[in-house]
């Protein structure tokens, strides 16, 4: 379980850290004075080492002499400005090399995660850091308001990404920069750009649940907006200040849908009246979320055409570990076993995706770093190891249940997705093995520590959201609540 | 010509008419008092027959007893509410049928005409009012704010869309009825849904430029925002209000770009590794813009599969007839041999793309409606006529000009856009062929018309506008401004 443990310090380090819903911080100051007040974002500099997380509302009216008190002011504040990156108050050796080294090997390369609060973007961001690479995150934090809306909370406690960071220096001495804002502003981005200047950027800010984009119209709209917008942005601050930089951009393997044909990666050459081209390979998503992905690949590749942008694209496969309770069948599973609820196969249960383990996510993360696309180079991988229907799923939860002496049922449940529920499924995924991928295929110790992990923190589990409440053909136009 | 003077009233009524770029009305009247003013888009009453035109700031604090006063208070408002629907000044027959007649044959069905207030939107409210359906234009009018901004006018005066439905009622005795507001504003386009219940909904209501779309980053987000959102929430609202209306949706051709084997219909059957199954056609775009539409043929097909929206895609070739100077090649050259400037090829002229009549274009779509797509269906038609390479069209306009006097000429200039310059393009077009489209192929007559058309307004040319101000590699992020 090594590499849940490098996710979520928060487990080693419980007395110190604070679970995000505790509403204000242990060790309020008096807050960051702020002498100089632009209409630019500005990096806010704490005089204290607390933990409180300042943001500006930047506007003509508080243009003058506004001093910020702590923890109280901040409901009122627009995530706007930038938090102080951590290596303001204690600069480390990273953080003063040059930022000249795009040429080189991968060792110093500075990497910026955008998304780097959420599951993957974190592991990402420790795994880079730890490998040696100068890292910042760039995060709206966004996620956290989700859940507080949807009456949700992680199966395990989620530290704030300020005390997260500075676990990860006091354990390895190794700063992380942190950027706090949406890359929906362009110029929030791009002084995130100019004052951190990437050599690659690894996007996961996005909108990642396709059960969230299908809650109501406004979750949809907002998702492909974020999305789509958001890339787009990530895309022009690339060409105007780092045409070099190498985008390194989370898909997932939801773009292709379920054809009756192999999925391959990124491209199909076609032969057809005689004649023969490669082309973009078709896209059937399925939810608004996975189209938002579908929009962005199109985007994407369009400005490597025209600008000359290096991309990767990683069509990412389900996350094979532990996360939120939205979506993610696996750990889903876990838990179900786990408090004693029948597992719940969502209709016939022949739907059948690619995997992979969070280790796996971070390995191909940095093994597109390394090896950067061309400066033109759309390029796609099928980022997963392994394929398995969901009925697959619910056997080996059931056998490895079955060893921990948990009775472990399966239901079906009428699918509250539009999908085919038995189909044909074979997906290309070799060029990240060809590049060194070693794979973490799942196995009979991870799916137990999986479900020792969802029996440890069974009592957060909240069994009301255990039943699917989205439906992908009931999505209406009103704003949706869930009721308490 | 008569096709051409159906688009354009102001041309027989030019002494009633004002064109657009006139401050204020000609006869303000007091306005309308509003007697009740909710937070919900309001239809405003004007007392009198004047041709002002009213929008509302609704917000708390005007929220009692608010008069406007005649143009004068226009500039400063929001368009966001509704403007008097015309038939609420005269009612007609039609406007006082029965709404519920889906199941019928074309005669009074309901066609709501998102755009109505742009080039083909326009020609296709009237040709489907003529040909006896009840038809409502739904436009914010911001194409109008585009060309005051880019310093912009179109070759022949357009009239206030106020005028023109006056007019067309002053020929014809029929009401088409007005809603000005934006389809991005979900609670604006809902009122339209219950007001108007169409049985049919045509949305050209889209940004469709592709040179604006690559002019800087505010428009290329802008261009994507406003495209794709919009479209969502025409999804929505026929999901939520008018189950079984049928969509029709302008695409493009340029949706497919340009690849090495035929382009079929929206699908192509693919036999790979042995076994076959028919997807969606790879899509290649090449701007912001037409990536736009791509997303939009994306969502709209999820939603048909998820929700059984009925759909048809009508992927438009280029319209081959006048228009503004924006990105329409065949008008283009007209204007440039009318005023004597050398056709401008860009590059080698080798790039062939589908054209077809504007009068194909109200065919197209009136065919589309009276032969709705099924509930479920996502049914796409290739709506042009012929193919041209750019060299081809430089040629016919050469020889149209000599018969008329003119010595034109041709010059290459380097190509602003990123496309291939020499490429195989066989595009099928059979299905709207198949409902039985007559189409108007280019004849030397209509070339010629098109000349003349241009002669005579030539003085109206700003011939500062003829070379390409826009380049799809120099697009920036900073907001542009065309020079005076």
């Amino acid at each position: 379980m090594a590499h849940l443990l490098s996710t979520s310090c928060s487990l080693k380090l419980s007395s110190s850290c604070r679970p995000s819903s505790q509403p204000s911080p242990p060790n309020p100051c008096a807050g960051p004075v702020i002498e100089r007040l632009s209409l630019r974002p500005q990096l806010v500099k704490c005089p204290t080492r607390c933990p409180a997380f300042f943001t500006l509302q930047i506007s003509e009216s508080s243009f003058k002499g506004l001093v910020l008190q702590g923890g109280r002011k901040k409901r009122t504040c627009v995530v706007r400005a930038t938090a102080t990156p951590l290596s303001q108050e204690a600069p480390t050796q990273s953080s003063s090399t040059s930022h000249q080294n795009s040429g080189e090997p991968s060792k110093q390369k500075r990497v910026m995660v955008i998304g780097g609060d959420g599951y993957c973007g974190w592991a990402t961001a420790l795994h880079l850091s730890k490998k040696g690479y100068d890292v910042a995150i760039v995060d709206s934090l966004i996620r956290r308001l989700f859940d507080h809306q949807l009456g949700l909370d992680s199966l395990t406690p989620i530290s704030s990404i300020h005390d997260r960071l500075r676990c990860w220096k006091s354990l390895t001495g190794k700063t992380i920069e942190l950027y706090i804002g949406d890359i929906c502003d362009f110029e929030f981005l791009a002084e995130t750009f100019n004052s951190f200047e990437p050599d690659a950027v690894v996007h996961f800010g996005e909108q990642r649940s396709a059960p969230y984009s299908m809650i109501d119209r406004s979750r949809a709209v907002f998702t492909q907006h974020n999305n789509v917008i958001g890339t787009l942005n990530v895309l022009f601050a690339i060409k105007e200040f780092r045409d070099q930089c190498h985008l390194v951009k989370l898909g997932t393997m939801g773009e292709y849908g379920t054809p009756n044909i192999d999925i391959e990666e990124g491209y199909i050459t076609i032969t057809h009246n005689g004649r023969t081209d490669t082309l973009p390979y078709p896209k059937q998503a399925s939810s608004f979320y996975h189209l938002s992905k579908v929009h962005d690949s199109n985007n994407i590749a369009f400005t490597c055409k025209a600008w000359g942008i290096r991309a990767t694209d990683l069509n990412q496969g389900v996350r094979c570990t532990k996360s939120s309770a939205i979506g993610l069948i696996m750990m889903g599973f876990c838990v179900q076993a786990a408090v004693g609820h029948p597992l719940t196969v969502y209709g016939k249960g022949g739907q059948t995706r690619g995997y992979l383990d969070i280790r796996d996510t971070v390995q191909c993360v940095e093994l597109a770093i390394a090896n950067p696309a061309q400066p033109g180079e759309f390029r796609v991988f099928n980022q997963f190891t392994e394929q398995f229907s969901v009925n697959e799923l619910a056997s080996l939860v059931t056998k490895a249940g079955a060893k921990l002496g948990l009775d472990v049922k399966t239901i079906s449940v009428p699918n509250p997705r539009v999908e085919a529920e038995e189909h044909y499924y074979n997906a290309k995924h070799t060029k990240l093995i060809e590049l060194g991928l070693q794979p973490h295929l799942l196995s009979d110790s991870l799916l137990d520590s999986l479900l020792n992990f969802a029996i440890k923190f069974k009592d957060r589990v909240d069994t009301k959201q255990i039943m699917p409440s989205v439906s992908w053909k009931k999505i209406g136009v009103k704003p949706k609540t869930v009721a308490a």
